[in-house]
């Protein structure tokens, strides 16, 4: 089947979905709960499948871990998933404003739902539950494309969400599940039915949709995120913010990637801080004037830094490190260096640290907290659909709010601009909100 | 200059204005109110000049009408549009969410400007002082780029604004006003630079845009809207709302451009509904079987509908109309056919007018109202950005709100992921609503 038919289809099923209650959504999600509990087993058998072509080619363990379904508690974690979203309140339909305009003449601010989501995944395939849930909680059609790494797990899955749908209200092509032979390229064309591409996966991934697409896309390409240790602050939380921020996942987006310490740091407490990572196997990429000040720690986990350390995303155990003058020449690094992701300050300053709360131009600031915080499930969003760093629309962790957009309804009785000032008539506005 | 110094230089002057208080901003506002009123003969004599050359160059009379300055009242709204926009709240740091994620972990959502803005515009010189308002007061930058109609007073305005703004804490670059024999081309390259691009003319001007840049674009190329009547409805109040809605404003984006008929009204109605038009001199594009209907009316004013009569938008006192069965299918046509501006059913039936409400997927809905309410102005949110068709970020009418984005804010004191569940830890999160 073509892009344009697939997106077409999706398009008119949109129509279908956009019009029913929340409990024929949730009714649906609790089908495609049973089902994929009921056929647990032949899921798993499609995912071995899967997890040995990717190990007879060598694929990253990375990649392998992401994979798997049969990790302890994943499985059960991502049916649970489905039932916290059937249970979420209804997002479709809530008043956001109410205006008075006139005698009679009511204006109201609704949510609803965005229409058409292209979301194109790579290897997990537990996406697939989740961006099901989530679209169709929210009244939004979804194709989905996965990856072929899971190409023998998500042909299982997918047959069975089918299934599951075609004994609800949900029209079955509100969630389209395409298999990798067809072809990306033509389904990013189809701007016409299509409202939002979203990407999960690599960074390449997601820069080569950015760059073939005119449909808008939500989600991050780099996460190059940044620590700013100021000359006020307390060594033991720096070292643990640090060390977590680097090493808890460091293939994660929002693990820190470079490290600004103000000049005016003691010599033997940035030592210290550098130690702490090294200890933890992490390679600390420095300018020469720190590297002179820790050339007693282990040679072997320092390098130099090059022009382009302060633009890398590792996701590995790498980080930069430079000095800087004060927070203002922080503040200025990150906003010119940053993916504008996530960012963390230390101090004990609160004026310092209102400051970059302030002038931090990305997604999330914290203060005294580590950077990997910036996700969803942390956030208290459950099932998330990803983290943008986009500056319109949805910005940081986006759940469910993230997939919803909002129309305005007038209601008169008659009413025509003609009548009133700016239209060609005398009357005026009330504009009282209601 | 080039186009990337230019959005580097907004880009930069983002950073300052970011941090700059309400009060500031608001101050800025005020000094150009000042030094736009100071200077207002100067500034109508540049528009003369501006419409000389119109008139010698026979632009259509609506251009004509958008470039005058002096039309009666223009310059005065212009300059209270300025003063009302500094008395507004201050829409930045406004706190959204705050939520306690841990003991001493606390996350907040906080408003935000969204970075800098590319205006583009061509006759209506009124727009510096609109944008520029809203920007300043938003925290936004913005480079306004002018079309070469208003070449004149655009050049005059924007020599007033930087000079008002030099005596003020706002960054001069902040708003840049880029004349127009630079390149736009050039600056919608910059989407490093550049958040958002606003388009306000034609729909040459919007789609031309669209198609050539990877910032997300907000406004609307086409207007198509509708008008739908159902069985059950009253006459005149159809007749006014048609009328209104085709004849107040043809050259709007609002004014309606299709009209459709339960084929159950009786003929007679119809004759009424069709004249009525007809009698305002409007010009309605017909199908074969509502052409036999009303064969009794004035044959100057009624054409055969082609096949494009229901995806155009004629911005002239021409409106396409056709039967058809019933509100879904008014619903499955709209849909289809509209370009998700705005659509109004005209019914006294509540539940038909109901399920029009919740199925349409534009960004106006309206019940026995006229389409031309779809104004920023009408709606109470004083001056508009303008109206966008987008299906993310802000739809319909866009005031303030639709310049602002959000960050989140985590305060922390030493919190790590590694001690949570998920992250490695055993500690469970609080997630409460603060």
């Amino acid at each position: 089947m073509s892009g344009e038919s697939i997106a077409k289809e999706a398009n008119s099923a949109f129509a279908e979905l956009k019009v029913l209650t929340n409990s024929e959504r949730s009714q649906a999600l609790e089908n495609i709960y049973k089902s994929l509990k009921d056929n647990k087993s032949s899921i798993l058998e499609a995912n071995k499948v899967d997890l040995e072509n990717a190990r007879s080619k060598n694929l990253s363990s990375s990649l392998i871990k992401r994979l798997d379904l049969g990790n302890p508690g994943k499985f059960d974690s991502m049916l649970q998933g489905i039932l916290d979203v059937a249970n979420l309140p209804d997002p479709v339909g809530k008043v956001t404003l109410a205006k008075k305009i006139d005698e009679g003449l009511n204006l109201y601010r609704v949510t609803a739902p965005i229409g058409v989501l292209l979301i194109i995944f790579e290897s997990r395939p537990e996406v697939i539950a989740n961006i099901t849930a989530l679209a169709i909680k929210s009244g939004n059609a979804a194709i989905l494309k996965g990856g072929k790494e899971s190409y023998q797990t998500f042909k299982v899955m997918s047959n069975i969400v089918s299934e599951a749908l075609s004994h609800t209200k949900v029209p079955s092509k509100a969630i389209q599940l395409i298999e990798s032979r067809e072809d990306v390229a033509d389904l990013l064309d189809q701007d016409k039915y299509i409202d939002l591409v979203i990407p999960r996966g690599s960074n390449e991934l997601v820069r080569n949709i950015k760059s073939n697409t005119k449909i808008p896309v939500l989600g991050h390409a780099d996460g190059i995120c940044s620590i700013y240790i100021d000359s006020k602050f307390d060594l033991e939380k720096a070292k643990r913010i640090v060390v977590d921020s680097k090493t808890n996942y460091p293939a994660g987006c929002n693990a820190v990637e470079q490290l600004l310490l103000n000049k005016s740091i003691a010599e033997d407490e940035v030592k210290e801080i550098i130690n702490s990572l090294i200890d933890e196997k992490v390679t600390v990429h420095v300018t020469p004037e720190l590297k002179r000040v820790i050339s007693g720690l282990n040679r072997d986990y320092i390098v130099d830094a090059d022009d382009s350390s302060f633009d890398r995303e590792y996701l590995s155990l790498d980080i930069s490190v430079k000095y800087v003058d004060d927070v203002k020449a922080a503040i200025d690094h990150i906003n010119q260096h940053s993916s504008k992701h996530t960012e963390s300050i230390i101090t004990e300053d609160e004026e310092i640290a209102n400051l970059f709360l302030k002038s931090i131009d990305s997604a999330g600031i914290y203060w005294n907290a580590s950077t990997r915080f910036a996700d969803g499930f942390r956030y208290g969003f459950g099932t998330e659909v990803g983290i943008s760093t986009n500056k319109i629309h949805a910005r940081g962790p986006v759940g469910l709010e993230g997939l919803m957009s909002y129309q305005y309804q007038l209601k008169g009785d008659g009413h025509i601009v003609g009548e009133y000032v700016g239209g060609g008539g005398e009357k005026l506005f009330v504009h009282e909100d209601i």
